[in-house]
């Protein structure tokens, strides 16, 4: 990084990064300056830091340029924006090897270039640190829309997601329980986890549906779907059946759950004396539904408090004919906060329903 | 900052800003969405990183949402834009003070009313970090004028200043020195580093009277110039009795030297053995006169090569007529580089014209 310099960064990152016509002044003066036809422009900033939203051992610098930018990207889209723009502000050891930086910048491209049509990365600041720290801020377009707020949600509204749900939070979990380079089944979870891609035509096409609120799942779906109820003044209830976690998913919590020395699954697995549960089979099999439901538990967890997925979550009148990728998974009604099955959801580390 | 919590912090930054017409969506949601009614958006990013920045026991919480604020916006301004909103994405250890969050956040609206209209803070990010980190973003409005760049300006031109050069400098190394809380005539350098007070609506003013190129006084007024003389391929000189230091940069200077053991002046008066300084006063004021001359070196240095005033330096054609407040301290030339005095400027560490 010392090696190339702020201005050979810079430069690699145009290198990655095509012209774009919106772009009218891009990297390389004080400012960026870009076109906004619609006379509104959709901003937000969020920080990707080293140690905390990401790991250098398990994340290549392509994962992290992916995933710094779809951070941001999500939030314009969750706006029903089609994303325009990134500023890049980028921190980081003088030591860090030049190679990482020049993936970094090949990530944050190609991740721009997942919205149509692409987004282009305009300017950005760099400077050194301890760790790597990334500040990025995306602008976006409305194009004459109004943009979808928290706060529309209206009692009788569907709630329906585009994106997966969870899958960000099993492949943390199969990291953390060492599972993160191991059987190809769960990849897409650790990928899930490790480069995260937020459906962002859903965000545009959910508002010219006439979507009434909408948020991006970055906290967990419950806390996310409460941000939509505290902002509306409803309830959202989530139909677990609907939100049911397929495949790999609860497979993943059960190698998760055996990984663990101190998990559910172990402790389970103790309670019953190796000389006994090898002379039984009926304690057995029961220890093993037992697993198995305290897997699919987990599983459940996941995709209800995981965060990190940067799906699409939004609430249409009933009216609205949603396209396939919109999954229908509850219901807005009168009341307050998010519940699960009509019960009230009491928190993150609390969720009593499957208590 | 654990106590007051993500949402808490927003709050508290909310209630130091005046709501906004422009900003048509705010603080709360996920992106801000800001008016801009000339259909193109000014948009810059920058770090203010603890320890590479600022240090907290030298500036005030209040000292570092200023600079954080002054930073982002002064870009806006060198582009001959009037700032309209920031984003400010803020990191901090979960024992920082609720205090010290609050003031940060009085900090970056007091920076943000110098700006006219004021500049209001529209959206963010928070996360957990061993120190404090801020990257903030500012997007500004044209206001219908082409932005002034870094590659406009042509041989003839006038280059004029607006705001101090040097103080910033000197103000660090007054810190630097132990001399921070001293001399009261040394406090308008001392905040000059710690709370820069770019002149915003300058940027604007040279735009429309019809600046050629702009750009404010961040890494030091030479490397600024250079890039403007790089970018618009012709020679930059600055006359070095137009910049010639004034009070109190000489004085303060000269404390610098005193204080420092290693300094010029130390070695200077450490090379007249006392017995023969006490006796020979022609000595002894040629001492004097020659570590008048080294302070006064020193001081031209900081104007020179010193940065973070964030004053705006810009190139007009000779015929306009500049208001007071720009004093015209060089011109451009054919070639390429930066002189002084018309002599090529060999760099940061080797600027041989006075040597």
């Amino acid at each position: 990084m010392a090696e190339l310099g702020e201005f050979g960064l810079i430069a690699e990152l145009s290198r990655w990064l095509p012209p774009d016509p919106r772009a009218l002044v891009g990297i390389g003066d004080d400012a960026a300056v870009l076109a906004v036809p619609d006379g509104r422009v959709v901003a937000t900033t969020d920080f990707l830091l080293e140690g905390r939203h990401f790991r250098r051992d398990w994340s290549s610098a392509r994962d992290v340029g992916h995933k710094a930018a779809a951070r941001s990207l999500a939030d314009v889209a969750a706006m029903g924006g089609v994303p325009t723009a990134l500023l890049v502000a980028l921190a980081a050891p003088p030591d860090l090897p030049v190679r990482w930086a020049r993936e970094l910048a090949a990530g944050l491209a190609a991740e721009c270039a997942r919205v149509h049509p692409p987004a282009s990365v305009v300017g950005g600041d760099t400077a050194r640190a301890d760790a790597v720290l990334l500040a990025v801020t995306a602008l976006g377009d409305l194009a004459g829309r109004p943009p979808v707020l928290r706060g529309g949600a209206v009692p009788g509204d569907v709630v329906a997601v585009a994106g997966p749900l969870g899958h960000a939070a099993a492949g943390l979990a199969l990291l953390s329980a060492g599972l993160g380079g191991g059987d190809p089944s769960w990849a897409s979870l650790v990928t899930a986890q490790l480069r995260p891609a937020p459906p962002y035509d859903a965000g545009p096409e959910a508002a010219a549906l006439g979507a009434h609120a909408m948020i991006d799942v970055s906290d967990g779906l419950l806390a996310d779907l409460g941000h939509i109820a505290d902002a509306s003044g409803v309830q959202v209830d989530v139909d677990s059946a609907a939100a049911w976690p397929a495949a790999p998913l609860p497979e993943a919590a059960r190698a998760v759950q055996m990984a663990g020395p101190n998990s559910s699954f172990s402790r389970t697995s103790r309670g019953i004396p190796p000389e006994h549960a090898d002379a039984d089979g009926l304690a057995q099999g029961l220890a093993q539904r037992l697993a198995q439901g305290l897997a699919q538990r987990l599983a459940l967890r996941w995709v209800l408090t995981g965060g990190e997925d940067h799906s699409l979550v939004a609430t249409f009148p009933p009216s609205v004919t949603l396209p396939p990728r919109w999954r229908v998974i509850g219901a807005v009604r009168e009341g307050g906060g998010v519940a699960v099955d009509q019960t009230p959801w009491a928190g993150d580390t609390g969720w009593n329903h499957f208590a």
